[in-house]
């Protein structure tokens, strides 16, 4: 398919193409109350400065529902549902056509376009979601073992439990932060000496603090108590899909995650990309996951075996002293379950999502080094410094390191689908 | 002290005296609208219909945030304080005393006793709380060793953290349900004989349905993400107490929960009974838990070491042919943790918590087998039926099954602090 070409100026090599049409809450210097709009080559379009001014005019689906987009957050947006999320962005793709049907809307409206366009430099973003449960899986397979073998070793590595279901934890939603948002690193109670068995832990600044290159999805449909969501209708409670950063305390979790998993290593704080990349606009970047050689049970066998996205995914280092370097490149590609099979096993006993509740994929690494999705796996859990081409090594995050992932899909530059990027900067242990 | 007397007749043995003053969210066959009361006796104060009688018109710390009685959760009242929820509960039971200085606004006052004053037979009791997010800790000691027995043998039943911190994980906070919610029994993936390594597991009707006795606290202080609840200003933060039903799927559980932790094994339902125990009601119960024989790190050091409660808590199961038994009685003081523990562990790393956000405790248990505070450790994970007064037998929960837990502090029959009950039934399993 040919890129679609638009009046707009859309800088070549975009992630917000007129083919992606990412949703997000901004705020701006002349109007500081958070609200939805899209993100377009290099600039937002404000949703309720658009509405305000007939912007839908044309569409009277959305009519009804126009006060969505004066909300703070995208929750009231994604409960309409995956068919009104496509028609609101097939809408705006048409009104940013270079042949656009409604030109009167923005194209010859320049009163309009000095109103509700605005330079994403100068808008503000915030937590697209109100997120009530956030849910962290474990489908990088590459990861599993990895990271199994760092805690276990390499026979014990995959649980005999892992090709048979996605396996995933609670995770903690009031500390997940939009992109950009400082990450403090931890104190925690660790073990300085994991292998003396005897010796007392300590309550000390993380020494081994981490991230996580995944995928989130948020929730648009929710399902009532003791009703789960079969397998081939979990697409359509997909809204969409961000980056996300599960920064990690792995001497905290070492500590603590036996018997009941994960805890203060990961609750100190999780970034989200701000932009969320529509499951509509994802769609052509479906490929098969990983094969998994277990016959799976029925609940959680997919129609259709293209079911994750080919997004590649980058982990960018700038260091405190100013370096940056690419540390990583992964691809979505690398997860042995999908959202919706995760979606289809997390409501399998019956439990009740809401609207804008957070899936996250698990870490998503490839199989060679430098597709590893975290320093646990990078380093060896800290054996191996990894050397950085500015001379500088890193075990693991120091104070003043910046971590930045970027995800897109597609190959036409005029036409890429990208999730901008997903932030977050060490600063020092708050002191005690 | 003796016991505070009422003009209101309140009878012997009521669990909400005068002494209590618990708070909860209502609503009437004449106003559905949920919103907030207190109960005293066998009745409800209703306290929005209260407020707008001008209830509280002796009382001007209360004036400005009247409003917050209206709301359809405690979350804003709580926000008040400790101090505010202190002084409201004293300024309730001078109203009630005998003696109240206040007789024009409620003793002599007809009129507003009939609007505002139901029978507890009469009111829907609704969830009290919205629940950010919601934490179960593991601090049970004895519960801990008899389900790590079940689970890893003797030898590795507590591991080598759990004298050291608070064990805990994140919870799901959508499927917190209020007291008599009917709770479906699951479908879950779970392996038939666990011990058989090559099976396959199945999904189908959870086999080993189970209940955990659990006293929850709700927190009404937030803190900033990245900065910790220090142990001595924790007990500010916690507004009160509900008994806690946290059901368990053990089948699931045991095929699923290595290595991150229970999952689906308890998403499916947990039930909260529907009045709060203030914090300040339960103050004069204090008392010192079990001995902690390690040397907690400073961060987890109470300067008081009465920091649990004397609960009374009772078990019983009505099965599906009416017959009723008490088949526990614990107490709330077998905890090794209390909750100004867990608190500042959980905020330990600098996890943000909001007011509304639940901890449970754990499952209570004592030592004897009639102490249990669940069917996994008294039938040893079903190899040992439990015999019934009926003569019929339990391993699990069956279909019909009805779980009632009781909680109540104190002799003084008049003047007993109870949080009345926390039931729920068994439906059978969905049909797929």
């Amino acid at each position: 398919m040919p890129a679609l070409k638009s009046w707009f100026s859309i800088p070549r090599g975009s992630h917000f193409s007129l083919a992606n049409i990412p949703f997000g809450i901004i705020s701006t210097a002349s109007s500081k109350t958070p609200r939805v709009a899209v993100a377009i080559g290099d600039h937002a379009l404000d949703l309720e400065a658009f509405t305000a001014n007939n912007g839908f005019s044309a569409l009277s689906t959305i009519q009804p529902h126009q006060a969505v987009f004066s909300e703070s957050t995208l929750n009231a947006f994604a409960a309409l549902g995956r068919p009104v999320h496509s028609v609101v962005r097939k809408y705006i793709q048409s009104v940013f056509d270079r042949d656009t049907p409604y030109p009167e809307v923005l194209k010859a409206n320049s009163d309009l376009q000095k109103k509700a366009i605005f330079p994403l430099a100068e808008v503000q973003m915030h937590i697209p979601f109100q997120i009530g449960d956030y849910t962290d899986f474990f489908a990088g397979l590459h990861h599993a073992f990895h990271a199994g073998r760092q805690f276990r070793g390499p026979i014990n590595a995959l649980q005999p439990n892992y090709k048979h279901l996605p396996v995933g934890y609670h995770g903690r939603a009031s500390s997940v932060v939009v992109s950009g948002t400082p990450i403090r690193r931890p104190n925690g109670q660790y073990k300085t000496d994991p292998a003396a068995e005897d010796s007392a832990p300590v309550y000390a600044p993380c020494r081994k603090l981490d991230f996580e290159l995944e995928l989130g999805a948020f929730v648009c449909k929710p399902n009532d108590m003791g009703k789960p969501v079969p397998i081939l209708e979990a697409e359509e409670n997909i809204f969409g899909v961000v980056m996300m950063n599960d920064w990690s305390a792995r001497d905290v979790q070492q500590w603590e995650y036996v018997p009941l998993g994960p805890f203060n290593a990961k609750n100190f704080g999780t970034t989200i990309s701000a932009w969320v990349v529509l499951s509509d606009a994802l769609a052509p970047f479906k490929l098969k996951g990983i094969e998994n050689d277990v016959d799976v049970l029925p609940y959680l066998r997919e129609k259709d075996s293209k079911s994750v996205f080919d997004i590649r995914l980058n982990v960018d280092l700038k260091t405190s002293s100013g370096n940056s370097s690419t540390i990583a490149e992964s691809n979505g590609k690398y997860l042995l379950w999908s959202f919706p099979q995760m979606l289809a096993h997390h409501t399998s006993t019956g439990c009740p999502m809401q609207v804008g509740d957070l899936m996250g994929s698990g870490t998503i690494s490839g199989t060679e080094p430098t597709q590893f999705g975290s320093l646990l796996e990078q380093s060896e859990n800290g054996k191996t410094p990894v050397q950085l081409p500015s001379g500088e090594i890193r075990k693991f995050l120091e104070d003043g390191d910046e971590i930045t992932f970027t995800g897109v899909c597609g190959t036409d530059d005029e036409a890429l689908v990208g999730f901008g990027q997903c932030v977050g900067r060490i600063e020092p242990a708050p002191q005690f």
